[in-house]
C-alpha cells in the first residue's frame, strides 16, 4: 500500500488549496448567512440557491477543477480513489465547497452510476448535463415505512408495461430533492421478487416532472433543511417512463448499487475527515482566543488531553480512509467491502466526537450559527445512519471476521 | 434518605399524569407540527403562541396543577423540591408541557428570585403576574464576547446614578426572549469591582421595553430555535431604571443566582429523566414495531444490551438527582452545591445517551420533525453547556474531594 | 424508599469503622504482604492463613460484630439487607476485612441457603460451624467444559441411588476451595432433565473429604490466587453422600439459587462500592503528595475531571445498589431481580473505572503490590463475570423492559 | 507514504511465519505452563529459563531469523522500522517470542544505544555479547521516590571522581533485572545539575555485578512477575565503574534516550497489534465453539458488534504505528515524535480493549492461566504507563498542535 501522493495529486491538492483561500474561505461565512436567511424554513417551493454558487462553479471549471471525482481521463481529470482522496478532504471543511468543484452528493454517485452502468441515450441524455453541472440529482432507495437497513424490505415497484415501466411506492431521506436544479432522480425498486435476493431490484432513472410524482416534504435532520438541497419524501403513483429510462437490465440494481457505493463512501468520509479538521482548527483558534480562570481555555483541565484525542482520531480515520482507497483501486470494490463498510463505521464516529470537543470547546457560540459546528454535528450523527446504519456495516465486518473460522 | 413519595406527592402524580393524559398527549403530536408551522424561521417578531396553549394552561389552573414547583402554601402548593421533582419528570415528556403548568423555564427560577429576594414593590409587580401566567420572563446572565464559564470574566455592567441604575452590556442566550408575552429580564452585570469576586455582582429587573434595549437576534441551538420561547441576544446601551428595580442590593448578584442555581437544576434533571423515559420508550415502541432481517429490529445484535444500559443509566440518573433534592430540602442548598453540580454533569450526558440509541433505532424517521428524538438530542446537547460547561461542574466536584486532603 | 440508616444501622456503621480502624488498618498492609510471601504461588495445599486473622475474628465476634449480614435477630443481627449495606461497604474497602466479621463470600451466601433452606439435621450439621467461623465452605455451580452463563448447559449430574446420592462432573471457579478450613461445597447438578427448564437441578451440600472429590488446581483470576481462600478445580466422579444431604427436595436448586444470589449480590456491590471508595482516597493521597511539571499530579491535565467523575459514579452505584436493597427487603427478592440484575452490570464496571484511574495516578506503584490496587483491578474486571457475564444481565434487565412493550 | 511490504520483507515475513508455525506455536503452550512452574513466585534468585527457551534461539540464529530489528545490514538484516515492523507484529502473537529471535524488550533497545552511541570498547565489550544473545542488559530510568514520568524529577544521580564515575540512586521498573544472564544495566542519572533542562543527565553502562548495587526485589504487574525476566527495584549506593563506561560524555542522557525511543515504541506498537490479532483469533475460536442459548456464543447480543469494533481498531492502529514507522525511516525520529506519541497512546488502549472483549467471550476462562489473555491485559495496562503515562504522551501530541496557532 502506497499512500504516498503522487506529483499528480500534490499539483491538485495545491491547486484545490489555492481555489478555496482565494475564492471560496473569502466568501464562506456570507454564504451560510445568506443561504440561510434566503431558504429560512421547510418551503422548498421557494428555495434558492446563493447568487454567488454559479460564478464560483464556473471560476473551478475554468480552473480545470471540475470533475475531479471521476477517474475517466476525458470526462474528469483521470484521478484514481485514493488521488481524488486528498481533494475530497479539502473541501469537506466547507460544507458547500464539493458543490463549486462539481465533486457533490449524490450527483457524484449518480454519474458514475451512468457512466459505468447507462448506456449511450442515458449518458446524452443525463450524464452530460450532470458533468456540466447543469442539472442536479437525486437518489430514492431509502423508504417510510419499513426498516431500508434491510434492503429486502423495499416496497417500491416498477413493472414494465409495454415500452414503458410503471414505477409506485414512497421513498425519502431523497438527497438534493428540493434543489431548483434537480431534474431527475434514480429510483431503485422491486421489479423481480422471484429473483434470487440480490437479483430482485432495478433503477431506473426518472425525470422529475413525470406525472404522478408528488414531492411531499423536505425533511429537517437535526433541524437542518440543507436547503437549498434538502432531504425530501417523495411519493410515485403509477408513474411511467419509457423502458429506455432503465439502466443496464430488469434485477440489476443491486448490482449497480454495489459498484455506486464504494468510492461514494471515500468521498464521503475524506470530506468528513476535512470536516474534522475543520473543527479542531476552529477549537484551536477558540480555546487560544478566549480565556477563564486566568488562562486560555485550551490550557484548561482536560482540554489539551482531549485535542492530543481528536488528532489521534483524525490521522486513524484518514488512514483507514485512504486504506480502503487503495484497496479499492487495486483490489476492486468488491474486494474492498469490509473496509468500505469499516470506514462507514469509524470515520462518522470520529468526526462525532471531534466536532463534539470543539462544540464544548465555543460554549454556547458553538451551538448556533456563528460557527458552521452545529451544522457539522447534525451532518456527523446523520452519516451515522445515512448508507445504512453503524450496526449493519459491522455486521459486514463480523461477517468476514467470522468467515475465517467457518 | 428518604425517597418515598409522600401521599401528598403520590396524589399530585397522578394528577399531573391523569391531565396529560387527558389533555396533552392528544394534542402533542399536532402543537408539535403547527408550532412549527407557526413559527418557521428565526424572525421572532411575528412568533405566535400554539392557540391550544393558553385554554390548556387556563385548564391546568383550574385543576389546581399550577405553580407546583413553588414552595409556599399559598401561592404554590406547598411542595418540597424532593416532592416537586416526579412532577417535573413527568412534564419533562412532552416538550412544552411545562409551561402549561406554570412551570416552566427560566419563569420558574425567575419567579424563585423574586420570591425569596424580592421587595413587596417587586413581587407585586412582577412575581404577580409571573404567578398568574400572564407575563413571562427572561434571565440575562451569559455574554458572548467572554468566556462565561469564568462568571469574573462578565463585562456588562451597572451603576447607580441618582435615583436611577445605568444598565449597559450584551447578553446571549437569554432564554424565552423572543415570547410575545416575555415582558422583564432579570439582568446580570458588574456593579461593585472594588469588592471580593463573590460581591461584584448586582441583579436588576428590567422591562424589556425599557429604550436602550435591542434585541438583536434569536439563536439556533443545534438548528432549532425554540419558538416561540427562543433564546435570544440582547444588547443594552444606557438604559436606566428605576433604582427600586435592584434585586436585594448592590452587589448581592452572586447570593441570588446561587440560591436560583439550585432547584433550578433539580427541575432540569428531573424533565430531563422524563424526556429519556419518552425517548426510550419511542425506542422500544419502534424496535417493536419495524422489523429487519426476519426479526424485529429490537432483537437485532447488541439492541437489547443498549436497552439496558438506557434503563440502568436513567435509574442511577433519577437517584442521583432526588438525592440532590433531598439534600436541598434537608442540608439546604449551599451544602448540596456538589451534588447539584454532580447531576448537572451526569443527567444531561445520559440523556444524550438515551436518546442517540433511541435515534438509531428510529434510522432516518429519528432524526426529522416526525418524532420530538432530534429536539431531545438538542436540548441535551445544550444542557451540556447551559448553566455552565460540564467541565466547570466537575472542577466543582473535584474541588470539593480534594478539601479532604488538604 | 427510604434510604435514610436507623439509629441501629448508625451505631454498627460506628462500630464497625471504629473496629477497622483500630484493628484492621493497622495491620492492612502488613497481612497483604505477609500472606503474599507465606503463599507464595498456586501450591494450595500449603497455603496458610495469616496467624493474626484468627485473633482478629474472636475481637470482632466478641465486639458483637459477627454475622451482621444474616438478617436473623438470633443468629445475626437482625438487620435488612438495606441496614447491612453500609457495614458491607466498609469491608470492602480492605480486602479481607469481611472475613474477620464472618461475612465473607462464598459463606454468606452458602449460610444464607442453609438458613432459609436447610432442615434442622443441616442447619445443626454446617450451618452452626459456619455461623461459628469454625469451618469454610465453597459453591460448586460454573464448569470449565461448558458456557455456563447458560444454566441449563450444565453436565454435572446428581443421581438417587437408594438412600444415597450420586455425583458426578466438574466444576471450577469454586470459591474458597483452597482454603484450609474448608470442610464442604454446596453441588449444583442437573437432577431432574424430564423437569421444566427451571425445575431441572438440585443442591446438595458435600463433605470436601468424601472419596471421588478431586481438587485438581487453583485457578489465577488475572494473576491473582487469592490464597489462602482461592477458586479451584474440582472434579467429582462418582461421590457418594446421603440423601439427607439434599436441600429442599430435587429439582429446588433453582428456586433456591434465585434466593441465594439476591443479598449476595448487594454485598458484592457494596464492597466493591467501599473498594472504589479506598481507591480513590489513595489516588487522591498520592495525587496530592507526587509532583511532576511543577505541580502536584492531581491538578494536571484532567486528573481533576477524572476524580469528579469518578466521585458522580461511586455515588450513582451506590445509589442503584441501595435501593436494589430497599427493593428486597420490601418487595421480596423476585420483585427485585431486574435491580439484582442492573447493579451487576453497574457496579463492577464503575469500579473498575475508578480503579483504573487511581492506578493511572500510581504510575508504576499502582500494578505491583505495593498498593491493592492491581488486586481491586483483578477483583473489578472479575466480577464482570462472576455470577454470569454481564451480557446476561443486561439481557435480563432489557427482557423486562421488552415486558412493558409486548 | 508507501507501506508496501518490499519483497525482502515478505520474505521475512514468510519466513517468521513459517518458523513461528514449525518450532513456537507447537511448544507456545508447553512453554507458558511450564515456565509458570518453574517460576512460581518472586524469588527471582531461583529463576530459570525454560530448557527449550536456548535451542529455539540457535534455531533462529540458523534460520537467518536473528537481530531482525537492527537496520545494519552485517550486524542485523538491513531492515528499516517499516520493514522490521510486520516481523516484530508476528513476534507479539507469542509472549516469549521475540527473544527466540533475539529481539526483545529492552536488549533491543540497549543494542540499539551501544550500536548508535557507543565507542569501539562498548561495542566490543557489551554489543557484541549482546548481539550473540549471551547475555542479558537492563535499562533504568524509572524510579520509585519520584513522579518518573517528569524526567526533571530524576534523583539518581552519576559523578566523575578522578577515572570512575561513582553512581547512587534507586530504579525501579527495570525490565530483565531478574533475569539469569542479565549482566548489566544502562543507568541513567543526573550528572550536570546546572545545563539547561535537556542536558543534565547522563548514561553510562553499569555490570551488574558491580559492588554497591543491591537488586532488592521483583515487582509484579498486576499479578505477572514475568518471569524468569522480570522488572525489578536495584538500589546502587557509590557504586563505582570506570569512565570508559560513560555513553557518549556527560549531559547526553537525555539526546540518547531520544534516540533509543523511537523505533523501540514501534516495536512495542507491532508487537501489541500481533497480540490484539491473536486475542481476537482466540475470541473467534471461542466463540465459535461454545454454546449459550441455542447459539454459538459469538453469535449473542452485541458480540458481532465488538468483534468489529475489534477489527476495526486494530486496523487504525497498525496503519498509525506505520505511518510512525515510515516517519522514522524517512524524516528522522526527531520528526516522528509525535507520531511515536500518539501510538504510544492509541496502541496499548486499543489493545485493552481487544483482550477485554476477548476475555469476556471465554468467561473464566479468560481470566485464569489456560490462556495468555490475562497476561495480555496485564501487559496492555501495564504499557498506557511504561514509557510514561499516557497523559504526558497526549501533552506531547497536544503541544505540536498548539504550536500550529501560537
Amino acid at each position: 500500500m502506497d499512500f504516498n501522493h503522487s506529483q499528480k495529486t500534490l499539483g491538485y491538492i495545491e491547486r484545490v488549496k489555492a481555489f478555496m483561500d482565494e475564492h471560496i474561505y473569502p466568501v464562506e461565512e456570507q454564504i451560510y448567512a445568506e443561504t440561510h436567511k434566503l431558504n429560512p424554513g421547510g418551503d422548498w417551493k421557494n428555495w434558492q440557491v446563493h447568487p454567488l454558487i454559479e460564478p464560483l462553479k464556473k471560476k473551478a471549471q475554468d480552473a480545470g477543477l471540475w470533475n475531479l471525482f471521476l477517474p475517466d481521463t476525458k470526462l474528469g481529470k483521470g484521478l484514481t480513489t485514493l488521488e481524488y482522496a486528498p481533494l475530497a478532504e479539502q473541501m469537506g471543511r466547507v460544507l458547500f465547497a464539493s458543490e463549486i468543484f462539481n465533486c457533490n452528493a449524490p450527483d457524484t454517485g449518480n454519474m458514475e452510476v451512468l457512466y459505468h452502468f447507462g448506456n449511450e441515450f442515458q449518458q446524452k441524455k443525463w450524464l452530460k448535463p450532470l458533468l456540466a453541472g447543469e442539472i442536479r440529482s437525486v437518489f430514492g432507495m431509502t423508504e417510510p415505512d419499513v426498516a431500508s437497513s434491510d434492503a429486502t424490505n423495499m416496497q417500491a415497484t416498477v413493472e414494465l408495461d409495454g415500452n414503458e415501466l410503471v414505477l409506485n411506492g414512497k421513498k425519502w431521506w431523497s438527497t438534493g430533492l428540493g434543489h431548483p436544479n434537480a431534474k431527475i432522480t434514480i429510483f431503485m425498486a422491486l421489479s423481480n421478487p422471484e429473483n434470487d435476493k440480490h437479483s430482485q431490484h432495478s433503477m431506473v432513472v426518472v425525470p422529475l416532472d413525470t406525472p404522478g410524482i408528488e414531492i411531499k416534504r423536505m425533511l429537517q435532520a437535526f433541524g437542518d433543511y440543507d436547503a437549498p438541497s434538502g432531504h425530501g419524501e417523495m411519493h410515485l403513483t403509477n408513474v411511467r417512463v419509457p423502458k429506455e429510462n432503465l439502466l443496464v437490465g430488469m434485477g440489476k440494481g443491486f448490482a449497480i448499487a454495489q459498484g455506486r457505493l464504494g468510492p461514494g463512501r471515500i468521498h464521503h468520509c475524506m470530506r468528513s475527515i476535512g470536516c474534522a479538521e475543520k473543527a479542531l482548527e476552529l477549537a484551536m483558534q477558540r480555546g487560544m482566543s478566549r480565556s477563564a480562570f486566568g488562562k486560555p481555555l485550551m490550557m484548561l483541565g482536560g482540554n489539551r488531553e482531549r485535542v492530543a484525542e481528536a488528532r489521534i482520531a483524525i490521522e486513524q480515520a484518514r488512514l483507514l480512509t485512504l486504506q480502503a482507497a487503495w484497496k479499492i483501486d487495486n483490489l476492486g470494490v468488491k474486494n474492498a467491502m469490509v473496509d468500505i463498510s469499516a470506514i462507514k463505521v469509524a470515520v462518522p464516529k470520529m468526526l462525532e466526537e471531534v466536532v463534539d470537543m470543539a462544540i464544548q470547546i465555543h460554549g454556547g457560540a458553538g451551538m448556533c450559527d456563528d460557527f458552521p459546528l452545529a451544522r457539522f454535528a447534525a451532518g456527523a450523527r446523520a452519516l451515522r445512519l445515512a448508507d445504512g446504519p453503524d450496526e449493519v456495516h459491522k455486521g459486514m465486518v463480523a461477517r468476514l471476521e467470522l468467515k475465517k473460522y467457518q
